[in-house]
């Protein structure tokens, strides 16, 4: 995933959104500061109860699309710990460096790039106290064995794509598919960033939902295109209003030298449009790449033209906790309702944390029961809340707030007529709906 | 999850099931070394295309009954980079350390506690030749920030278990549960291990499914029984013949100071009986070690008795790779089929990589569009593979080595009665179904 941050700042949401987000986030328990009670740790997030929901849904989504849905792509799960020689193949090693420099006034360091001053330290204010820019490689490095020398360096992988370039023969040969063909991968990534910032949305532990899709070479334009539609068509059909993305192709100075192209998927963040996903044509720069520094033969032969080549590559590579982030900043809404602000989140059923909630309208012992039979019919198919305390309005607004597409509430009706209210998130309408007849009736709503 | 290694090698499937297994790892897309086309990196290994399908299936089936399918446990998703903090509070920073001694004669390190003679070098043979045994840290170190002092200093995790320590007050704030309640998490963690070793059964990366159980303390005993059975029971229930598993209770020598108990669910691998999970009884050992280290108050208070306590801790814990190693050992057979010999994975249809595979009789044009269209009714609701090359024989005897319990036989005649042949993996007998009732057939066959 390339890491572009184009910030325009005056179009997006209102800051407001951002802080209300992050509120959100810890009051409901999307997301906590990591190792909180210790004062944090360097930007990294734990994700909580619904907040783990969420994420997994949304990761899920990606996966259903990209490999349970297709018959062209397969899975990975490759290793975090990865040896020098795939980083050095990769040009990570050499190339994947952040310039910093360091003010010899007060000593804090910084990206020379990211600078509003070249010149003036943004902490203590001196000017032309900046040493030479230093290359300073962004992956973490640690050693593997019991002996801490250089044949035991290890590096956290700074994306998971080599992954599935290095195990591009393994697969072609256990698969049986042959190109056009792609390998997705979702998991870990690590980057030693100098500035985390606005937060899940760059961390330095983060997750990457990636698909490496191989093609022959002359057509890897066609599926360049065909990549960019489907993946900008991906995050519309799972609930971000079209006019709150838009499809950025790279301008020449920003390609990497071995692209024909890329273009990102952006979001109308708070802070102006920013990356979601990249799609990039990537040639055959990574098999060829690897080819020639393992000695290995990474191409493909096609029996039905005789011809030997190496694929070309098209990537769309997304991040994870950032989709999160904008499905949650583009589901947020706020309404009123008989003189009430309604916060609701207009999730995607599929990405919402909690499908349906499960709710006796009094924790009476004779209502319980009927609601756990409820419970215990819906909850092998779908991901159910169960909650009985409080009054059932303060209930309805808890899941709305949490994005919960559906309440089931068993009232003292139900013991007579063996039905229940269902009532549905967004419009907060409500039907009636026979017991036994509840999960034909979430099947539909909720494929 | 404790990690000792009670191998008794007499009683343990033949070796021969060991190579058996890797060998299938490998040939059909399981598992292959990491970084292979670099000789591999360290005992790390890849989950290819159906090894990846299998290791979601534990883990997701691990989720479906520890959170989905109860109330009273809720998830988790904690950071693997952390601070120095968390792990002097746990206590591995000074104690999770294994006694290394290096041979004086020939250079090489070695476990103290694994030689079979502590006098003689098992690489050099010298005797007498070994230094003091050093107490060496298995936690993975690296640093985060710009600047790598003392104060960027972080681990990876050697357990994913101290996040829902640290995190405890957070969940028990926004998630309204209450002792008796759970946090559970699926993730990965990593230990230097010196010794890596049977396959994907002892790796340094690898990934655990771990849940802490909070409790009033005088309710601790009963849990710790009742997590020792249902812990057992998910095997089974899994797939597992109950004769190839044993709870067995730890000796007072084997538990940890804090622990009153500690039983470990073991398979009998080919190398005998060795350890899944560890179910363990830890008081409030970690919730008080990490209230006296950050100073926060992690306790609950019961507003209908009025009293204030530290609950107590009951964890299962268990390993994801290790749990799909003996799934696939334990499902592993071969059987004579006319003449034949029938290669089956035995596999829990919740386990196994695809749950369906489509298959039209031959690649013929007329056979290929309701295949697709038997294909577009299954996708949305089951990881089905697709594949219309070779004969049928072979490709029924492939779909047996990967575990997929039913493969659907489009043919000829199905273009006259819109039905199917279902051919179950383990009977081979086969069902005549007409499509239209395809999805209730598999989804009454698949949950």
């Amino acid at each position: 995933m390339s890491d572009t941050s184009a910030a325009e700042t005056s179009q997006g949401e209102t800051p407001e959104l951002f802080d209300k987000i992050v509120n959100l986030c810890k009051r409901r328990g999307f997301v906590f500061p990591s190792a909180e009670i210790y004062g944090g740790f360097r930007s990294t997030y734990d994700y909580g109860p619904v907040g783990v929901l969420m994420l997994r849904n949304v990761k899920n989504a990606w996966w259903r699309s990209m490999v349970q849905m297709r018959t062209d792509v397969v899975g990975l799960d490759a290793a975090i710990l990865s040896p020098p020689a795939v980083w050095e193949a990769s040009g990570h090693l050499s190339s994947f460096t952040d310039p910093l420099v360091d003010c010899r006034n007060c000593g804090n360091r910084f990206r020379q790039d990211k600078l509003d001053d070249p010149d003036v330290c943004p902490s203590c204010g001196a000017t032309g106290q900046f040493t030479e820019p230093r290359q300073f490689n962004l992956m973490f490095k640690t050693h593997a064995g019991p002996v801490a020398d250089e044949g035991a360096v290890a590096y956290l992988r700074p994306e998971t794509a080599q992954g599935m370039f290095t195990q591009f023969a393994n697969v072609l040969n256990t698969s049986r598919k042959k190109p056009p063909f792609g390998i997705a991968q979702v998991g870990k990534s690590f980057r030693n960033e100098i500035t985390p910032q606005n937060f899940v949305f760059r961390t330095r532990e983060f997750e990457q939902m990636e698909m490496e899709y191989f093609v022959p070479p002359d057509e890897a334009e066609k599926w360049y295109r065909y990549w960019c539609d489907e993946r900008f068509q991906w995050y519309v059909d799972h609930g971000i209003p079209a006019e709150k993305l838009r499809l950025r192709a790279h301008d020449a100075d920003e390609l990497s030298h071995y692209s024909s192209g890329t273009s990102d998927v952006e979001f109308l963040f708070p802070w102006g449009w920013d990356e979601l996903e990249g799609i990039a044509n990537r040639g055959d720069y990574d098999l060829s790449a690897h080819a020639t520094h393992s000695g290995e033969k990474l191409d493909y032969f096609d029996q039905a033209t005789g011809e030997r080549y190496t694929p070309h590559v098209v990537e769309p590579a997304a991040g994870a906790t950032r989709t999160m982030m904008a499905f949650l900043m583009a589901a947020y809404d706020e309404e009123e309702v008989r003189g009430e602000t309604r916060t609701v989140l207009r999730l995607h059923h599929r990405i919402a944390p909690f499908q349906i909630a499960v709710l006796p309208l009094s924790k009476k012992d004779t209502l319980v029961p009927p609601a756990q039979d409820v419970l215990a019919r819906l909850q092998p198919h779908f991901m159910c809340d169960y909650d009985e305390t409080q009054a059932i309005g303060r209930r309805y607004r808890r899941q709305d707030e949490l994005g919960t597409p559906y309440c089931v509430t068993i009232d003292f009706e139900s013991l007579e007529d063996g039905a229940v209210t269902v009532r549905e998130r967004d419009t907060m309408e409500q039907d009636r709906i026979a017991i036994p007849d509840l999960l034909a009736y979430f099947r539909e709503r909720l494929v």
